[in-house]
């Protein structure tokens, strides 16, 4: 199953995808649908499948917006660090999303900016105190989001979150697929490409700390609810650990795939 | 003016006090009552006082909670670091917030629970990319903290959050002081006791960062929106920095307290 959020008559709508074709929905996206006990069946109508251009990012406000860093092996040892012991986990806010097809806004700020894409997971229900059966179980599926950094401002403190937060900078989507129809352990394909020269090619297979470990983890300490969402970390050929380091350069197109859920596709524009 | 929210009747409800007395608003906390232009004058009915234990946390559920780290001079220095040259900032997440007079939930997995008293800045318009005058508009008033810190988690690694967004660990409040009424930078005394030992006593003319310049950095890159409020981070005197290093034991009363706004009074309590 399938589940996303298009953009129509100036409002948005969830729409499901299974056997019966395209369904909409009668809420506005998949946070307010997850937040429903019953998001696998709620009635709606049947209609034509969504354009990649009519897509929204999938949840428009997650209460939380959780991304591991670190968390595959090949990456933590290009940016020259140990494999870590806990998971290393930072923020991110609403306003840093953009949908699948959307622009993404490059600050004049910086040029130091890079690419990191990485697999998200959906929480599905309210989860506190998990072992990782129940932090399975809290999942309701899986995204795709690009963690494009600011590196110079990521590095200025030692919290990263200033790097990490530029508005409409984050793209995430293009659908949500429901964790019974993907299984991140078996290994899923992770790919980013920058104007259509491969920079990142890793497999889920290789996290560090798995999905449901990090779900476990965190909710030791805080409450995940319906459409929260976690961001597993990036694969290693990020810009940064490149010699020399590469940045995305003004115009770029940045595409973002992952194995069974599908890409992001988004123009880097130079905002005014 | 200050500016609160009530807990009544299995509800919430916002209020404001001024020259006319108490007046209780129809919408259901300060973050909802900020988002209306008109919160300066917005009509309600005239009651009665709260009591400090009708009051809950004045934004339910902030669309950000920034913190500010390392922002006072004696508290760089008391922590080894030297004074810098940007913000350090870092997040909670609405999950981790009590009211002024609510139980903070001390966790079983820690010791290491540390006190952290910080004046709060809250955003009362949307702002980007501002200068100090323009982020100085944006300031609808103030309120109190304590940033409850749980130190070895805090540390596990680079990113803090872990050690910083437990459930029901930190207190916000009493009220929202409106920006016209209290002025930080002319120096508002910062207050943390614990069971009647002061801890800590600092100025908010020490801060390295004024809120101003805060808001105006953080505006660099990212919007800020009504009801978001930023933490300008704690003075010196924190349980890490004494020798021995103090923590706050299970049953402890907590009190923090800023000059022109009021006191959080919170018992800390072992959770089960």
């Amino acid at each position: 199953m399938r589940l996303g959020t298009v953009r129509r008559n100036g409002s948005t709508q969830a729409f499901r995808q299974d056997d019966a074709g395209t369904t909409y929905l009668p809420v506005r996206d998949i946070g307010e649908l997850l937040a429903r006990g019953d998001w696998r069946t709620l009635a709606g109508e049947p209609g034509p499948e969504p354009s990649p251009e009519e897509l929204a990012t999938p949840v428009l406000r997650p209460g939380k917006i959780l991304c591991a860093g670190l968390n595959y092996y090949a990456h933590a040892e290009e940016v020259g660090q140990d494999v870590p012991k806990y998971p290393t986990i930072f923020t991110k806010f609403h306003n840093s999303l953009v949908g699948p097809a959307d622009d993404v806004m490059m600050p004049q700020a910086s040029s130091k900016i890079d690419w990191e894409a990485e697999l998200v997971i959906v929480i599905g229900r309210e989860v506190r105190k998990a072992d990782e059966e129940g932090a399975k179980a809290a999942i309701a599926g899986y995204t795709v989001m690009n963690d494009v950094s600011v590196r110079d401002w990521q590095g200025r403190t030692s919290e990263w979150f200033q790097g990490k937060n530029w508005d409409r900078m984050t793209p995430v989507g293009p659908v949500v697929v429901t964790a019974d129809e993907l299984d991140p352990e078996k290994g899923l394909a992770v790919e980013c490409e920058l104007d259509g020269v491969q920079k990142q090619s890793g497999s889920t297979a290789d996290l560090i700390f798995s999905c449901a470990k990090l779900v476990s983890y965190i909710s030791e300490f805080m409450t995940l609810e319906p459409g929260d969402i976690i961001a597993t970390g990036t694969p290693a050929g990020v810009g940064l650990a490149r010699k020399p380091r590469e940045w995305i350069p003004a115009g770029a197109e940045l595409v973002t795939r992952i194995e069974g859920i599908g890409e992001l596709r988004n123009r880097c524009v130079l905002e005014d």
